[in-house]
């Protein structure tokens, strides 16, 4: 059995280094690919493109607003879902050249930070990003999470999709992840994370703190490159997730 | 017999607006546009890439430093030539992009304010330049003045050429503009820009401030759109072309 | 009758106009001056102080979200009062540091766009802009809506206030501004503007759209400077206010 | 014998870290903080200083080109001495006005990166340096290298000023740093600079490479702060020092 495992990558601006993305690029099998709007500039994208090629990950682009500063975790209001349209393709194609021009091309989309997660719960600005996507190349991956507006959205407008889970956070009964601030919200121990995720495989389902089965196809499993102990964690998953049989690959091979 | 005009467009950003781009647009045939490092934003890009589309103007990406304070004006040093390959492919790459998602195309590509004038002396930039539109797409033309650097780079890559010549600015022996701080630098007089123009064309010559012809072929014309009174020496111009023979047309054709 | 009349200025951008600035620093007495986070650069604020304090009007600093690509009219979300806290105090320095090494000195500030906003409706924020201006400077003025957070938290916080009112938008009931959606919510008449003014100035009370009058000290009226018409609205206003016996005065001398 | 060191602090942005700014803030007496021109941001400006003020460590600005992407490294050309005067007024009011809302003063002001290499070697652009200083506030010390145009525009302007010398860079004849690509620019071991900077404090003269004295009154060292091995270079020059009888203070009270 196939799975994926992607995680943010080119997370580094100008002088500023963010993330082991050599290390990781070891381990996982498919690169978020930040797009120089909440994080990357043109060098840090080429060269994250340059090696994700060399290693044969997978290279997605993972727009973000426009929030440097931020990091693209702040919400920003009064856009309309056209405006953040225009965004996102003007993100995927920068990204897009820069691969192209190295003789890569781009297998995925996934929306970063609170883009992303209002994209979630939107709607309307689900069928924006799904809508840029599709414009750009519809051959292009959406990644969403499962039960999602976004994951309604990709398929309405008949875009390949990957549903992934989070290695790291726990999810509520309506299959969003559990506040940071609660406990229990994040699971530090790799060994309890790999396993926690062998389970969700092997049901073919989220499951929540209360141990509730939220049945879903899963394609690919999402892990941080840029909190202390990110490294480890991914690399503990991926031996599980072999150990137990499983073959890791570019989420484009998990859905072909 | 055909020639181009071609104007810088989509120079407005946020709040701001620069330029009387509908006018122009229904004077020009080719519009060079703004790609967010110096000006524009996504929806200035695709606005105005929408409005070229839809009266048949060839559209160009116009890349500049990073630079939105200073308008791209602004020389900006230390940076390598490949480093700046890759900023020139990130804007060819977001531009096109939008420009395909509302399924139009790119024409051509031409550098702007101080990348220009840099790459137009320094052999090693031209070559970035000119590698960073190939590698996008060997099919963009890229717009040089007869006689730099990024003529000679674009015959070197093969790439399809676009020779302009300034309808305003006067030209020294080298082929270069005189400095604006210089008396008789620029011509404000929409007749008397017109009528240098056709002897321009008629003896396929730049000709100098002191009247001495430096021979080339000539294919575009370019003309401001932010300076009082630019769309009346357009539209002047433009009239005059006419009136002499001459046939307007994007400059893809021209080179046809 | 002492009444001050503010607009918002130096809103330019680098290669950027926007108002005119010069005609309305002939007609109001107190200008709210961008700080370079939506608009603004230390060359238009250098030149906007120097303008203003030649006419004799009242410097003020004009803070904001940073979002030069937004104006500052996006919420931004996701920041603590104390984040806010220190970009007010950055941006109230930075003039404050600008106008003084011209020999001129600050008199007020007022929050803009998105922030102004959101501090109207939250105490906690409110409380962050006047310990922000409390601590950059006791003396400085803080410009409030009657009724709104910001006029508790200036009070709370022992500041100096000016109250203001604007002279072409409809208020509600709570003393609110009537949404831009609905109708009736702009004036666009500068007499019925300017009399709607006097008639407020007269009762000392907001009078809302359906008449009603909520009583308030009123020591300003905002003007606006960038939208058509805007200064000949400030002009007719300025014109009866003084026929009806007020006197411009920048609204540190109003509330002298 | 009093003696100062400094370092360059509060280099981190947004989500990006850099430097050990708590290690070196208990080493060095003297600290240079960006001011969101080429690194920092309101919350780490604020909290640098913060830190700084609870150990005793003088602060001051540290203003640089607008060039986050570039880390103000990059040379910008085409702005005029007035409008770089502008810019260095803005961050130090910014950073003034943050030290003076938690009850601490600025010390002092040092160029950074482009800005401050350019200003050295052209005698407007340190005028327009010193006079920047100046205008916010006459009792501000200017830090200089000695022999550059720097000093000589501080002295001229009548500015206090502290003379530097860098821990771990080789001189030139003319007083200038040996350029990095050369060997010998850079001295790695911590012993051999400490060695080093003492040879000079006794000897009150730049010694070059070649082992020539270029005589100058010396107040401060400057130490790096973002390369691996800063602290443990600062920490033994540090000790080297105290052991040779130098007292380490502020640059205030070692000009006093």
């Amino acid at each position: 059995m196939l799975i994926d495992l992607n995680s943010d990558m080119g997370e580094s601006f100008g002088a500023w280094k963010m993330g082991e993305d050599d290390e990781m690029l070891s381990i996982v099998t498919s690169a978020n690919i930040a797009c120089g709007f909440h994080a990357g500039d043109p060098d840090v994208m080429a060269d994250t493109l340059s090696a994700a090629k060399a290693k044969g990950v997978g290279a997605g682009a993972h727009p973000s607003f426009l929030d440097i500063q931020g990091f693209g975790r702040r919400q920003i209001l009064g856009e309309t879902p056209d405006q953040i349209q225009r965004q996102i393709i003007y993100q995927i194609g920068a990204l897009k050249a820069l691969a192209e021009s190295q003789g890569y091309s781009l297998q995925h989309v996934k929306t970063h930070g609170a883009m992303g997660n209002m994209a979630a719960e939107d709607p309307e600005l689900a069928r924006a990003v799904a809508q840029a996507i599709y414009r750009v190349d519809p051959e292009l991956i959406m990644v969403v999470m499962p039960g999602m507006e976004t994951e309604k959205a990709a398929e309405k407008m008949g875009l390949k999709m990957v549903r992934e889970i989070y290695a790291d956070r726990a999810y509520t009964e309506a299959g969003t992840l559990v506040s940071r601030k609660l406990a229990g919200a994040v699971i530090h121990d790799p060994q309890q994370a790999a396993t926690r995720v062998m389970r969700m495989l092997e049901s073919q389902a989220i499951i929540t703190l209360e141990g509730v089965k939220l049945p879903t196809r899963i394609d690919s499993i999402c892990v941080h490159g840029d909190t202390p102990g990110a490294v480890e964690m991914a690399r503990q998953l991926r031996s599980l997730l072999e150990a137990n049989g499983m073959t890791l690959a570019p989420m484009a091979k998990v859905i072909a």
